[in-house]
């Protein structure tokens, strides 16, 4: 199954590779990381997607929470959560293909972040389906780089993770 | 200095603990760290933020480079990228607020994602300047919640990193 964790952290040197050596000493892939400052700087918030057994995440779960940079560890579950991803995608454009590719950005409510003479960036935020509708569209001009950042999530009204 | 160095990675169990241990080990602390998959699903891009001696970077980035998963390091100059972040804000709202917190909203081109009784979640991206100025407008509602994708970026114009 797959989860989202929310890690609530001490932003220090050596904090990530901690956390990042717990699950793969488990051999648990980690799907997708988003790493940023919190409003408060001295505290940092990974966001965390894997899919594995949940017998083996809560042991994970458990042994983040014993290690001593670590303040909280949240589930958070996808119904009750606003996700967001964001990606940049260079996507392949000349005289004739731009018109088309505005018009799919328009649709997706993306917006072009960067042209060249064979080439144009488009920025597109939205849950991961919505990134792989576009990527997927975008596929037949010829897409030339694309990075993404990995999920982040906040839980909707007002429960504080 | 500051560093945004893109690492194309082999999309497997351990490649993320072994990066970060890399920089760990020599006390550097990552800023923000982004990891999803790219347009090809047995590669991911991370993006990593760092700063620090510039000769100490270099050598991290030979010892990258030495890593078996890794596939490609480079160090993306801010000057000739599109950089850009996602953060998701969860402020402090009522029925008074509510108006001023969706004109915000507006002039940062920024997107309201969820409304509840007492809080509404903004969905922003930008470079950091524009997500840290926003922050900074929101916070006189109280910021319940706040949590940043990290930073990726893409080279400007046809150039393939």
């Amino acid at each position: 199954m797959k989860h989202t964790l929310a890690v609530l952290v001490e932003n220090r040197a050596g904090v990530l590779s901690r956390v990042a050596s717990l699950f793969s000493r488990r051999g648990y892939n980690i799907d997708s990381l988003a790493v940023g400052v919190t409003e408060d700087p001295s505290v940092s918030r990974m966001t965390i997607v894997v899919h594995g057994d949940d017998n083996v995440l809560e042991q994970v779960t458990k042994q983040l929470n014993k290690l001593i940079d670590v303040i909280k560890v949240s589930d958070i579950g996808s119904d009750d959560a606003v996700e967001r991803e964001l990606a940049l995608i260079k996507v392949a454009a000349d005289v004739n293909s731009r018109a088309e590719i505005i018009q799919i950005t328009n649709i997706f409510r993306a917006r072009i972040v960067d042209v060249a003479q064979k080439s144009m960036t488009v920025e597109v935020t939205g849950d991961e389906e919505k990134i792989l509708a576009m990527e997927k569209l975008l596929r037949q001009f010829g897409i030339k780089e694309l990075v993404r950042t990995g999920k982040i999530a906040l839980s909707r009204g007002p429960k504080k993770v």
